[in-house]
């Protein structure tokens, strides 16, 4: 699992590929981001907080849970041994010297002959090693009737049977589950060393664009990608701020990037990363730190780029939609991840499923081709152009056709990245 | 996928189960749910909040996305069948009478032998129909050079390619993808109709719990299902509130489950659920409401119930933290999806491998099992106390073994339910 590891090694032309002079492959840019991103540090959270974040430390517990013996039965503590006996018609009789209940200290001490009442969870007094389950008694006044045998330590929760003091409950790197964050709370954790968060900036460019939530007028387009960008990045665990849309103002557009490169850990820049003469960002990029990719042999996310400004990573993303989402996908996204201490993997789930008819792309690029999933088998979405982003709304995932292949015949099984993590209701 | 469907239609008697007359099979609780339980209202949310939610209502394009058709290259807009006979050798010759950028109106008129320069996204100019790309000219002063013959309509994204006007762009139910963000923001949606999140109060009981974040002294222990609960509500997009946790004050617990009622859409109980003196609950709901179920056949999380009062669900979950997890994830969990409008089902990921060894288990009973995956096996752990929260950090998930066996021999193929979505790193 995880993006494949079939991308082709080789660099071909292509001569559609105009306006790049080489394209890197794929999978030297996941080679450079691996080489380059690093973990973020750790910070303290309270533990309420922490639920899905990337545990920074190891945690051991302190003390034992539970710190006491204690009753996992309602009944009579008493002492086992005594019991041996008994049977409904020969009934060991105690005396009933007091009563336990949770959280309340009990000072009595049980002798030979002597109970003490108790209820689940509480801790079992001193000179008690058993619990009588109340089912198997009678009670009349003070005096206690044992139905039954009950051998030495039953019902009984052993102090540290939950957790052992000392013991490593959970290590680096663990993405927190609910239920951790009980065992936390057993270890008396009140805030938790997580990983800090990648903090990610969002710049979308171009003169066309308009705030989304407005109806764009004449010759203006809604700018989808901020807003598309920012779940992406919620869902990744970074947490994004919103800085565009901008107008293609290059002056504008270099102070922005410039001021997010020093509060961020990555900024995303969408539109304006080609080659034409609009096409300020990459030139930006290169004079604030360096350009390392400029064109990626990626359909359909070609203008994609990744550079840094000092330390933080800036990432070039297509304006199309499509492109954004895909650059995104490929890119971005491992970046936010890595920086947070999770998997680099896609958060997708895979099927591998066949092709219902022949998946045509090009070879020396890699494709990410939109598909519906129906009847068991996959069907390549017949819209594929960059900008039309509600295919990617109609399809139910993804293929990616690798750059040495010019796709897959009918039949084959190929493997689809679904884009709900579960399958819709109704 | 799902809750499995074999659990036994019979109802058994187990003389273990001891305190409940009868108790009711899981079927028979999820079947009330399923009839019970209904899909909360819509309400208007900012459209950069909508991430993860579930649509309300249908959403329809009110207008084409884009509003006109564009350039969807650089290069130069024309009448395209002027370029017919064009090649290197034998060029076509067009006036350049201005310039068309992308959120610019150009108001220039294209006629016979005129060509307009233009930027990908920019508005196609009156009288032009095609665009030729800028790679496949040359330019001179005011003069263009078309090398390539270029048809009618190349390079030009049509007026609702993306979109077309009055489409149903999504459909009510849909739990939304980033994307989607981007698509609804095309449609100019700044506010959008998603169903309401279902409100949880979350109400911890037992005089032996301390808040969490504190060690807890002796006979003391910290309240780890509060914390627990906390996290799956959110997981399931419900928004948790905790109230507890109270001490075994009945007038307490009585008024606080009673004010949560009247706010919350779930009311969560943990603690004080089984049938013995201290154990309120029970009691307490069946006065303000009913409590249409109490006891079921499910190990470790017997003493559940669930109830009403008014509209407002009340699931009874047992104190001990993994009978609550349990309890949890086969009734709270299904209720705070259904009312979300989201897929009832586990959000676990299932995965089906077979037994290193047998699974023992007791019929007549629903079993929950933790279980580790290891080289492709499925091995059960041993630690299965009710009160061994950390059996379900160590476990990577469980088995649920169906009422009518009385376990999985070794190589038997069983459905895992994974806690984690996705593969830790490392």
């Amino acid at each position: 699992m995880g993006v494949p590891e079939t991308f082709t090694r080789e660099t071909r032309h292509d001569p559609r590929m105009q306006g790049f002079r080489d394209r890197t492959q794929v999978e030297d840019v996941l080679a450079l981001i691996s080489r380059r991103i690093e973990r973020l540090d750790v910070e303290p959270v309270a533990l309420r907080n922490t639920a899905g974040r990337v545990l920074g430390e190891e945690i051991r517990a302190g003390a034992p849970v539970p710190a006491f013996d204690r009753a996992a039965m309602d009944g009579y503590a008493l002492q086992g041994h005594e019991t041996k006996d008994a049977t409904v018609r020969t009934p060991a009789l105690f005396h009933c010297i007091g009563e336990a209940r949770p959280g309340h200290l009990c000072n009595l001490t049980v002798g030979p002959g002597e109970t003490i009442q108790i209820t689940t969870g509480s801790a079992l007094p001193r000179g008690a090693d058993t619990v009588v389950r109340v089912e198997s008694t009678q009670r009349e006044g003070p005096m206690v009737r044992v139905l039954e045998a009950t051998a030495v330590g039953r019902h009984v929760g052993r102090i540290g049977e939950d957790i052992e003091a000392e013991t490593v409950v959970l290590s680096a790197g663990r993405v927190l589950r609910p239920q951790d964050l009980g065992v936390l709370s057993a270890v008396g954790a009140g805030t938790v060393a997580v990983v800090r968060q990648s903090r990610v900036a969002v710049i979308s460019t171009g003169d066309e664009l308009i705030t989304a939530g407005h109806l764009p007028s004449a010759y203006q387009i809604a700018d989808m990608n901020s807003g598309m960008l920012e779940a992406l990045i919620v869902r990744d665990g970074g947490v994004p701020r919103i800085v565009g849309p901008l107008p293609d103002d290059r002056d504008r557009i270099r102070a922005e990037i410039a001021e997010a490169a020093r509060w961020a850990d990555v900024v995303l820049i969408s539109g304006g990363t080609s080659t034409g003469p609009e096409d300020h960002i990459p030139g930006i990029v290169a004079e604030l730190g360096e350009l390392v990719i400029h064109g990626v042999a990626l359909r359909p996310a070609g203008p994609a780029g990744l550079g840094f400004i000092g330390r933080t990573a800036v990432v070039l993303l297509p304006g199309n939609p499509v492109s954004c989402l895909c650059a995104y996908d490929f890119f971005a996204g491992p970046i936010v991840r890595l920086q947070g201490g999770r998997p680099r993997n896609w958060p997708y789930r895979p099927m591998s499923l066949p092709l219902s008819r022949p998946l045509v792309s090009i070879a020396g690029r890699v494709d990410y081709a939109r598909v519906k999933v129906e009847q068991g088998q996959v069907e390549p979405l017949a819209t594929s152009g960059a900008s039309i982003l509600s295919s990617t709304t109609r399809a139910d995932g993804f293929v990616v056709v690798p750059s040495e292949l010019d796709g897959y015949p009918a039949n084959a099984l190929v493997t689809v990245w679904l884009y709900d993590l579960f399958p819709p209701s109704g």
